[in-house]
């Protein structure tokens, strides 16, 4: 599976009085570009949560590497590193789009919850929705 | 009814390059001080919501009348200007807490909803809430 | 001047607990338009700022006029109604991109100061820039 | 050294549709702690940037281990778990304060910077400041 890498222009309002970006968006970018290379992978998180499907996060970490500055537009690749249908564990490399310098390695993980707060198998329970997460083990980024 | 002045501590992930708080969250402000005031009053919004009444706003002004910085305490003073049981309209004065030199002016207005999307009447389907709607106009707010 | 319009894709960090977008993001929206149609016209903010030149915010309003809901696309039209050199008021229209529907009406009000808090007349002292605010006036805007 | 702990009053704009608190604003609030309670102790983050010293985060971790709703009070206890005068390394956890329930273990990790970017040695050109941070090792959190 080819998938587009996810862009992210970086705003104003994001920046601090040190004159870079705040360090917390950081995790939000990670948030954008996971949804984002779901959508194109074929899992919607609007249809996810449809099915009564949530997909909170159990732990993310960020590695600052380099400062990034309002202006500056930044590639956030993922890599879902495990999977075994009740659980994924997700990395990610966040670069400068312009000079390739890598800014950020983060990570996530994560386990899949009924709205009455219960954990979901999505290999058992939905297998359609387990078909492509196996898939997205193996995905190629392209710009 | 006699309210404990509303005081917010600004934050560093407040701030933005241009070394200033960055003006959205001044409209933040001013939902913490409407939230904290109308629970003082005995309008928990934790409660509202259980009884399935959401109060989206309908819309907001902002006018910046000098800087707020980090480290800076200000406090953001309401008064509930109109409310008619169906709508409100909503004022607010931000000022510094150390100088007392005001930093904005503010204002919100809201109407109630139900879960499903429907205007509700607080005045006809909720006496109770109306009531302390009703003192809410007659506020004294004590530091 | 023929421009492309601004689109935001919305995010999941940008939701609230009522299942639609938190209001104060559409404040931030405005920023994020207001800062890449200039950019298009030739004025970047980056830029702006090495030249010693602040735009801080005046005023802004929002109305609300519908819910936009995580998933949505929304475009976020501007218009530079007034500029005089020394001061600038911009109106937005804030709708979904699928259906055509309008989200908001938004505007803001703003100056041009000095590093030092000096207000600059933009009119005498930067000409190149003078003159692309006053084409700014006059934009088309194309998908 | 006794410090009070930090708390923070959960908001509105930091809840998402999944009805919690959303995770991005638990890293907010690690700094929300960190910059009270060195202020307590005596490094104020404003003079500290007035002596053109900055602090940047190299890394953040948070493991959560129970949902925040809106409504609730979390604790953020942090302990500065290694300083050498170069870097320091900061361990955060986060509880309800009503419940005492373990909400998140957290994780920052910061050096010191001028700000013209080079790393700043605070135990031999500030050793006041380096005494205070030597002291912030061993706090006693009170209620």
């Amino acid at each position: 599976m080819v998938l587009c890498r996810y862009e992210h222009i970086t705003q104003y309002y994001e920046t601090d009085q040190m004159g870079i970006i705040h360090h917390s968006n950081y995790i939000r970018w990670m948030e954008e570009a996971r949804v984002d290379l779901m959508r194109q992978a074929g899992i919607s998180m609007v249809d996810i949560e449809k099915l009564g499907i949530l997909i909170p996060v159990l732990s993310v970490s960020c590695e600052y590497k380099s400062m990034t500055r309002f202006g500056d537009t930044v590639i956030i690749d993922m890599r879902l590193a495990e999977y075994n249908g009740i659980k994924m564990f997700i990395e990610y490399q966040i670069y400068d789009k312009q000079t390739g310098k890598l800014r950020a390695l983060g990570s996530s993980s994560h386990c899949f919850l009924s709205r009455d707060g219960k954990l979901i198998s999505i290999k058992k329970n939905y297998p359609d929705i387990d078909r492509i997460f196996e898939e997205l083990k193996h995905i190629q980024l392209k710009d």
